[in-house]
């Protein structure tokens, strides 16, 4: 084959067409945080350079970096950059044209270094989804003010492209619903205690000796990781203010073996799902684990993998599927915001204009609808069945299928439930009324059933 | 709560905000085509058109039309818009800023809208697969050096943003291997054929009637649309011109009951697969059956649906699921790249500009490597076997498992193996000894296998 070869077409481009493949003006980087992720942006600029220039139109070069530590070994070459202290200074120094934060947290030095550059007028990159979801109108409103972008792909589900996908791919839809697998240590965790039969706190162990779970697990394993990106997923699909104060927020520390067991023998896998939801003119946000149908897509979902479910009034069910966290993706979803900044991307940073974003106010349990796992412990002894479903008649919630465990070995049973359709007030009234009995024995636990089409 | 509703923000910036919710000059569009995606396009921006202006930051108003038949019921009113009995008048009317072009066919009119779009320096959205896989090149570079958008998310996978979510999503990423489910039609066929045991020629004849099929359904089965939509994702994906010429195409025609049966039995699911990728300096682009393991994302991949995969040096493997084809969701498509155009997103049609995009020689069988799926006929008789597995050791390809199916009223037997790690160059000696043993009945069949993990 007389065709030519990559080698020749670089030579034909460096002879012919100059800037127009990608040897315009640098796009000049400065990098506040030198973490995990910090580290991989770099990598991913070095590796992949001149692709990057080629596909962004002009090189993407750091220039500047600031961290805690200065000493600390990365695994990259640090004597190329200029080191600031302060990382609010990166906004101020001439040869930084764009910023990207990835020093955390939801106020202090972030909080002040995204001021600083959007006040500067300097494209501001972050991953900070504790930020986006205290202060994103705030960020918003400023971004645009200023005409500055304000970018955050990897805030969200790592290397997916899921902000994207939302805010751009799917912007012909009135969405009705987004929800997803969005922390990958608790999908890790209930796929190993699925998969293995082990404890919850055996997991988590292991994890936390494997790098899987932090030392301090708690951001993870009680939804709070979720529920900071769901606020801003729900923020993009639903033209809502970032309102993490009102996603309603349930973590996995109270899932047992034995309720993947049930949930198992009724047809179910647990994943933990942050769900947002337009109910009438309110907005229902909520993590929680939930029950998925095991032919749902989300029920393949396994391991550390995170994935995305968004459903439009033309488009119909979107799903995106990846890796959810680590240096590789995450630094990734950054690298995407640079060439999308140095190809002078533009628009709203929420999908639509800060002004624009409405203010819902949070779905109540009466306007909650579906099917429900219910789960209680209660005394091995005769006529508790019968209290039970008085109970649930009582509240009117009728039962689709039921479990009963044979007793443990401290004489209690486990009873599990799926209900018929019905509201989350109804459920919420039995199971107050079950725990009420002098049989229950611990609180009941409940559990959200998503449908198998949507 | 005393939170604002919709309804007071809508006041608000009905007061206060002005354009910058939406109420910027009119982005008006022509379109070109109105079958049923182009009646969807109108429907869109008609049911979702308060939302879109806010997300676009004006509103999207179609102007004007062109079609066959003026007179044809098609669901919308056309009285509203100019009509145009020449497609490409629309792109020199005063009162269209934007073409869309749903006329289909790779050359012809579609073909000359395109080039006086470009020339009168107006984007051009099109969900023209033939068109791109033919012309691509030449309107990248038309687009280019007019400083003109050149869009066609619709063009491949209908709703899924994978044009957006390569382009941009993926564009950090040195990308080894994209590959997919591209055609909904072939899908539906091997899906009902796997879940009710028919045979192709019978889903094929209900398919036609239900409306998934054309009348010609060549176009399909034969892996041809599959094809252009490959060639479209190749050249994204590595900075390839579209080279339909050289993807190797087979469709499902060949594809029994049986052989689905046998694939099933050695834990595989049959999906027509589009697959590209970098094999050294070469470049593999190939639609042909495939079979993908039991637990592979691709085989939960059912009935209509498409789904992509690209693999990247950092971001790892993104799956991209949803609706392939259809009124919604390829409407869904094209006004999302009209929403980017009213944004003033730029950037080059193929992620790099046109004259970077490199001509790849065709992977070479010889270099292809991986397992392989082999089914043949033979006359049920002692020692047949032995013929079959000295072709097969002659050729240097050792075999991970066979299944002998007992004969059928014919006489003949059929032979299913799947093959160890080897090169498709000696799959395909050891195919043409086999096909020469006296016992062969018809040609035999091969099909790469998917890895579990790639």
């Amino acid at each position: 084959m007389a065709r030519p070869m990559q080698k020749d077409i670089d030579m034909e481009i460096s002879r012919d067409s100059g800037d127009a493949a990608g040897r315009g003006i640098p796009l000049r980087v400065g990098i506040a945080g030198l973490g995990t992720v910090g580290g991989g942006v770099i990598k991913v600029l070095d590796a992949n350079a001149a692709l990057i220039a080629r596909r962004a139109g002009r090189p993407i070069v750091v220039t500047a970096v600031s961290a805690r530590d200065r000493s600390r070994e990365r695994g990259v070459d640090l004597s190329r950059f200029a080191w600031e202290d302060d990382a609010a200074a990166l906004a101020n120094r001439e040869d930084v044209d764009v910023v990207v934060e990835l020093v955390g947290g939801a106020d202090g030095p972030a909080l002040t270094l995204a001021r600083a550059s959007l006040h500067a007028k300097k494209p501001f990159v972050t991953a900070n989804k504790a930020m986006l979801a205290h202060h994103g109108l705030l960020l918003a409103e400023l971004a645009e003010i200023s005409g500055t972008p304000l970018k955050f792909e990897a805030a969200v589900a790592g290397g997916i492209p899921v902000i994207k996908g939302l805010r751009e791919g799917a912007a012909a839809n009135a969405l009705s619903r987004v929800y997803g697998i969005l922390n990958g240590t608790c999908n890790y965790i209930l796929t190993r205690m699925e998969n293995e039969e082990l404890e919850f706190a055996d997991v988590l162990a292991d994890a936390q000796r494997l790098g899987f779970a932090e030392a301090d697990p708690s951001f993870d394993i009680d939804g709070v990781d979720a529920a900071h990106k769901l606020s801003i997923l729900a923020s993009i699909a639903f033209g809502a203010r970032p309102d993490f104060a009102h996603v309603e927020t349930t973590g996995i520390r109270d899932i047992g073996l034995a309720d993947i067991k049930q949930a198992a023998a009724l047809g179910f896998r647990i994943r933990l799902v942050g769900l947002a939801e337009l109910v009438g003119d309110t907005l229902l946000q909520r993590v929680h684990p939930s029950l998925v149908p095991l032919g749902h897509p989300l029920g393949a979902v396994d391991g550390p993998l995170n994935a995305v479910v968004a459903e439009g009034n033309f488009v119909g069910r979107l799903l995106f599927i990846g890796r959810g966290a680590g240096e590789g993706p995450t630094a990734s979803a950054v690298v995407a915001d640079l060439i999308d900044i140095a190809r002078g991307e533009a628009g709203p940073a929420f999908a639509m204009p800060a002004l624009a974003l409405a203010g819902f106010a949070p779905a109540g349990p009466e306007s909650r609808s579906g099917r429900y796992f219910l789960r209680v412990r209660v005394a091995d002894r005769p006529g508790v069945l019968a209290d039970l479903t008085a109970a649930l008649r009582d509240a009117g919630v009728s039962i689709e299928s039921l479990i009963q465990q044979a007793s443990g070995a401290d004489g209690t049973a486990r009873v599990a439930m799926v209900t018929h359709e019905t509201t989350e007030s109804a459920v919420q009234h039995a199971l107050a009324a079950m725990a009420a009995l002098p049989a229950a024995s611990g609180a009941p636990l409940f559990m959200p059933i998503l449908p198998q089409d949507g």
